[in-house]
């Protein structure tokens, strides 16, 4: 192996594991771990994944999801990157007397305001995309993401 | 092989031949086979697999797509199974002058007009859910939808 | 210099003290100040003017801030012109129970209920403007919100 | 001057030549030019400038402007990016009959179909941001949009 070679395939490596942005590839190893896991806890997710745009690069809605569950994803995994905190950190912010209570109504309805959403961060700690499930019951959509979230960030999609 | 066995075996096939609703698994391979097909023609596309209640099942971004085609393509997803046809045919009917010219503003936005959208259909000819592809010219999203259809029909995807 | 010049200087500053309603040039000096302070405090904020028919007049989004802030910050600009109250004073009347629960749902849900939000008063106290600060806690978007508009009604963005 | 601060100055500028996104102070820069032409063509104009992921960084409404044209701009400046081309390109294709009539529905009303936006390229050819201008007629927001685009590829605003 030659000197490029091993140059291109450092480079390949060091962007996986530190990525800029959320590839297609990417979010749909980690979608499938996620998946995994939902179907081990007996819950049939839908999971979105966001770029650092808070564009959705990826939406997976497993057999006999909630109808209800694919806005609800999309929209966690779009608040999570827009608002930079996770929608578990956002949800006692935003109930009544709370210091951001209203945004729920802001944006256009997109801000969704109960767990299941995280920020995906690469190694420089930048916020790169973020995903969204939803599915179970909220502590159940809340670990599922916070599962996605560790896979991402420790690389273990690879 | 015991009968069971092979009685499970003969219901998965025809079930995959023949399936009533779309699964995720049925979708992410149909989706697999248009983006390679959109690869060969240098086409960043958005497909999204809707099942037979329309409701997105599937939603896949190529690296680099426009922004504006995820929309695209999950309403195109929408249209068809919402309507029962492709897009490509409700084009000429929803014209200035066309029979059902005003299409386009009822169901909150969501009927797209212009080609990249297919049903697909199960071996009894019952529509069971639909294709839409954004990220090429109309000509390109047409090809690919069929493409996805022909894949589907056929069960080129097991 | 002329009678006539001095006349003209004499109009542009009373008009710059007490205007009848936000020019861009007005905007850009209060803005400017706004983001100076929110740079000071580690703040990245997005920070809309609107003009005394609750138009925005100006928008600027500083680097990095969040993707949501821009709806929040001209949907501020909005509710203090559009209600004549800061959004710091809404807040507790569109709680459950307040006097005015519900105001979150009218208005296609321009209005916004949490701090960041002040109108924008001239000498003889009539509100010829508003300002909405977007991009960090509720205090922070609440004082640098209340910093714009002391610098719009002492004139110290001559 | 050591090396460290040439090296510096010198990232700034290739920065500034090649930028990777649009910066609210690379915005203000295009967005003053833009405006001067206009006065000198005696339009009032609202100057929007989104960044590469097709949100806006920068919104000016010139004095007495069209109210509407807010909406449009900001719109125009979206479409651009969301579609990867201008909206004087996109016009005819939008037009009934055309491949991509009922574009303007989609995306949520979003889509501008009429001129006055013109993606912004780095060095490199890569979209990274986007200009839409309203408030003369189509030829003079066209012509404004295109000198907003020149201005920022020629690096002119430096």
């Amino acid at each position: 192996m030659n000197e490029q070679a091993i140059q291109s395939i450092v480079e390949t490596v060091v962007s996986k594991i530190s990525p800029k942005d959320i590839t297609l590839d990417l979010a749909q190893s980690v979608a499938q771990k996620v998946r995994e896991k939902a179907e081990k806890m007996g819950v049939k997710a839908v999971v979105a994944i966001s770029n650092r745009a808070a564009c959705p690069v990826l939406v997976e809605s497993m057999d006999d999801a909630y109808i209800a569950s694919y806005d609800i994803a999309v929209q966690k995994a779009f608040t999570v990157v827009s608002l930079k905190m996770s929608t578990a950190t956002l949800k006692p912010l935003a109930q009544p007397g709370g210091s951001l209570y209203g945004i729920q109504f802001t944006n256009g309805g997109k801000i969704v305001i109960f767990g299941g959403g995280e920020p995906l961060k690469n190694r420089e700690g930048q916020i790169v995309g973020g995903i969204g499930v939803s599915g179970g019951t909220e502590a159940q959509d809340t670990a599922l993401a916070a599962y996605g979230k560790e896979i991402f960030e420790k690389g273990q999609y690879l």
